[in-house]
Order: C-alpha cells, then structure tokens, then sequence
C-alpha cells in the first residue's frame, strides 16, 4: 500500500511543499511506493507559488485509512490538526518544528524535529546529509514553505540556520528572495477576494489549554484596513463557527506583512485570559494591538498557554 | 543554569551512557554548561561498563526544577519514566528509539528519534553528521549501550544500522565485541547478589494501555531456573509493590540471555489479557512460555497495548 505524506489541515505553503519534499526524500532513500497528499485545498499564496514552478496541487485526502495503513506526517504531530482517522494508521515518521502535543504512537518511529522556522527547513538538512539531489524546482517549493513559514525571514521564527539556508534554496531554485518572496506572501493577502470563513478559518487551528478547546486563526495583509473593514461580520462568523464547532475561545490575528504587526480579534468565554496573554486589553474597537508579533507559534501560543494553564 | 541530560528511571547501560555522549556532543556543540546526570544508580551491569572504562557514576538527582530550568532526555520521553517534576522544566531536546507516548512541550524543540537498538546508536550517527570527535572510553560506553540494549544484536530490535555501527564502536573503543559483550551481559545476570525487589524493579517501566496502569520488569539470566527458584517470593513482591504504587498488572519478564527466551510472570487484574497478547496461558506453574520473546519493546509492549486497546 502505498505510504501517504500529508502537513496539516488548513494547509498552508510550508505544510504543502515539505509534503512534496519529504515524498522525494523517501523516493531518493529507495521508498518509491509513496505519495504526497494534503488535507485541503491550496490557499492563494500556495497557488501562486504551485503556478509558478507549474506544479500541480497535491491530492486531497478527508481520511487515510481507507486507502493506507502506514502515514509519514510533515509540519504538524498534534492528532487534532491531522487527518480525522489519524489513529487508525501506524506514523512511520513525522518532521516538523513546531511543539510536541496530543502525539503518540505505538510503536517506536523516526521523528526529526528542530525549532527551526519551517519544515522545509529540516527535510533541506536531510536532504545535505544524504547527498540526496534538489531540483530547481523542488529547491523553488522549499524555500516559498520557509518564506512563507518566517515571513521573509522577518518573524522571530527564523533562526541563523534558516538565514543560512534561505539563499542556498533560491540559488538552486534560480529565483530572486526579495522579488518573488514579496510577489508570493502579497499573493496570499488578496481579501477582497476571500470570504468571511476563508479569513477566520484559512489557516486555523486547533488547540487545548488548560482544558479548553481554542481555536487560532491567522490572516496575512498588507492593509489592517481591509480587514478593520470587514471586522463586524469577521466577529460573527468566528462566534458561529465557535458554537458549531464547540470552541471555548476563537482568536483571529491579523498580521501586517509589511510592517510585522499584529491585531487580535477574539470571541468567547474567556477574552480577559486573552487580553492577559498579551499584557493587553482590549480596546474600544474590541481589538487588541499586538505590536511586533507575526509569529502564532512564537508570539501567540505560547504566552496564551502560560496564562490558560497558569 | 547547567542543563541537566539524563535517561529514564531504573537506569539501565543505554539510559546512563546515552546521557554521558549526549552531554559530550553538546560541550563539542559549544554547549559547555551541561551535565549528565541520573535518575538512579547504576545496575550491575553498568557498574561493569564504568569500572571497564574507569568513568565515574552520574551523579543521581529526584528532581530538576530545583536546580535548572532546562533539561535534555535521552533514551525516554513518557513523563511517567522521566523525572519526577518534568513539567516543571523545559525540555530542550530528545534523543531517543521508543514510542512516543504522554510527552508534550509548550514549545519547539529539538527531537531526534530512530527505531534503532539503541539511543546510542542515533548519538552515534549525529557525531559523525557533525564531525566530532569520539574517544575510545566514550566509543566502549556507547558500544555499551548498543550492546545492552540489543543483548549483542541478538534483539530483533537490532537493525541494519546497528549491525554496521556497532562495529565501528568497537573499533574506536579497541574492544573486542564477543568477549567485552558477554562479560559484560553476565555481569548483569547475578541474580544471587540482588533481592526480589531488585530483580522485579531493577528494569521496570510503567505504560498506561486502555486505561490500565501496567508495570513491566525485564530481567536477564544465564539460567531460568534461578529464577523459578525464587518465584513465589518474586510473585509475592509483585502483588505488595502492584498494590502499593497502584498498578492495575505487574508483568516480569525473565529473558535467557543465552538461548534468546523469555518466561512471563503476571498478578493483577488482567493476567488473562496479558496472556492473550502472545497468544499462549499461564502454565500450572502459572508460567508463561515466551519463546524467542527478548525485547520488551518490540515483542512484549506492542502486543499487549493491542489486547488492552483493542
């Protein structure tokens, strides 16, 4: 049967092309039998990227055990962001740099993780230490997952290794940092042409803090404007979506690309808890000025889990 | 603050000297203020490792948060094998080759796991990846552990890698594989020197499976009737030591170091489960026949977590 590779759901550059990475990974290591997938549709940004190196969007799965027993996870390992039926497969591996959480296996596995700012970032390592050869091409969705991931290198996330091996990628990929990073992460910031959901849901996820079920969205724009614009009906939507979903607390960060800010939005029981996270409150437009910070993993959740299980 | 690396509970070779190579390949990092440490004393078996090499015990520590806020596990991750006050502290990295299970950090982290024999077998391959120097006393603790784990690649936890590396170990080391591994083995099966509580707890890990809190302990022997000898006393100290830690079902496993053989002694609730995991019954001598049976993590964890779960 064959292997299946997937990032997370709501997947975003990074979880996509380290998908397509590891699966050549595994190809060059003698593991033919293997297929990249996804857990959803590429958003904007992922499709200008998968345009330009005219790369076709990966499939999309809703469960894996239907079709496999074995699954090789990248950019993600909490069960919650995975496929629905992640505990009816065997996890033959996971790289990724984020946090280890709601993760468990049966049976010992290879696990590569590194605080790192993208996937990409580790499988490129991997790649080095085999010998293993990087097309052009490959080179070009590798590096577009950690532009993504670090934002051009301008989030907290990024690490001198990252800036060491950012050039490297473009080189090979035969591509211009500044010119296609910025054409790239604009392409995914085209509002007018999302709806509501596809703001406040678009790159979601899923935690639990403290016993509580949080969701966090985040948006990337050029113009706060845009989406200050659309803030009313932004709020309901995440209040509805909470309620079907059973959602303690549904937070929204907005983050300025540009000038590397952020503003949260929230809704739920427990908004206080969240102004607190950040030594903020709330202002009289119900939005919480989050100078400096880009970073959900960085910036957002880890000051958030403090104060929800402190 | 020095950051403290050790093993699991109930140190065993691999646990001890993994954490004395990780501690060396950080100082060689540029990480000079680490220490190996442990989380209790050495069995006879590693007592023979560090007298052969001449190294020092690790010193042992109960808790860590008392003394630093960052650590770095090796050979384990389940919080219940770890130090007591684990989620008082940050885990700043993982080197490991088991299941990953009841492990979470609040942030990313560095994690290096491989289903190979031994933690030190991955440490092996990151010196090499890295460049850095191995010393023939620090090559014999690693082979140590490699050969402690995989009872001298007779485990079928032992893989390809192992088989290759273990040799280079030796080289390095200037040992000679059969005759230090085997002395080295036997001085680990005294069972005349060690008491009941000894030899059901001297290697003993906790899992929880389907709700149940399980024991198992794992002794070695050159000969099964030296344990058959002592078995209603051994069966008396598991149902006093069941009951007072709490355990749902205390598992020993007595492994032939010799002829690759297990015999299995269980009390608790669940001695029928744990039966039907290796598809045999408890014998009149209220034995259980294991043939072939050496590794706890392969043959003897997976299988019952299967019964338990399923």
């Amino acid at each position: 049967m064959t292997t299946l590779i997937f990032g997370h759901q709501n997947p975003d550059t990074d979880a996509i092309t380290s998908a397509m990475s590891w699966a050549e990974f595994q190809k060059q290591a003698g593991n033919t039998d293997v297929e990249a997938v996804a857990l959803g549709e590429p958003n904007d940004e992922t499709k200008f990227v998968l345009d330009h190196f005219k790369v076709q969007a990966p499939r999309v799965i809703k469960t894996a055990a239907n079709e496999t027993d074995t699954v090789m996870l990248v950019d993600h390992n909490e069960f919650q962001q995975s496929v629905a039926d992640i505990e009816d497969v065997q996890i033959a591996s996971v790289v990724d740099h984020h946090r280890i959480a709601n993760f468990h296996t049966a049976a010992p596995l290879f696990y590569r993780a590194e605080p790192v700012g993208s996937t990409n970032t580790v499988i490129f390592e991997l790649f080095q230490e085999h010998g293993y050869t990087i097309s052009p091409t490959l080179a070009g969705l590798m590096a577009s997952g950690l532009i993504s991931d670090t934002l051009l290198l301008k989030s907290p996330t990024a690490t001198d290794k990252d800036k060491k091996i950012l050039p490297e990628m473009a080189k090979i990929a035969g591509i211009d940092l500044q010119s296609y990073g910025l054409a790239m992460l604009k392409a995914g910031t085209n509002l007018a042409a999302k709806s509501d959901m596809d703001i406040i849901e678009g790159d979601a996820k899923s935690f639990t803090m403290g016993g509580k079920s949080i969701r966090i969205g985040q948006v990337n724009t050029v113009d706060l404007d845009d989406i200050y614009a659309r803030q009313d009906d932004l709020l309901n939507a995440m209040t509805k979506e909470a309620q079907a979903k059973g959602y303690d607390d549904f937070l929204l960060i907005a983050t300025d690309i540009l000038n590397s800010n952020s503003t949260g939005f929230a809704v739920g029981a427990d908004r206080d808890k969240v102004a607190a996270a950040f030594n903020e409150k709330f202002d009289a437009n119900a939005r919480l000025s989050l100078p400096g910070v880009v970073s959900r993993k960085k910036q957002v959740v880890p000051p958030m889990q403090k104060v929800f299980e402190g």
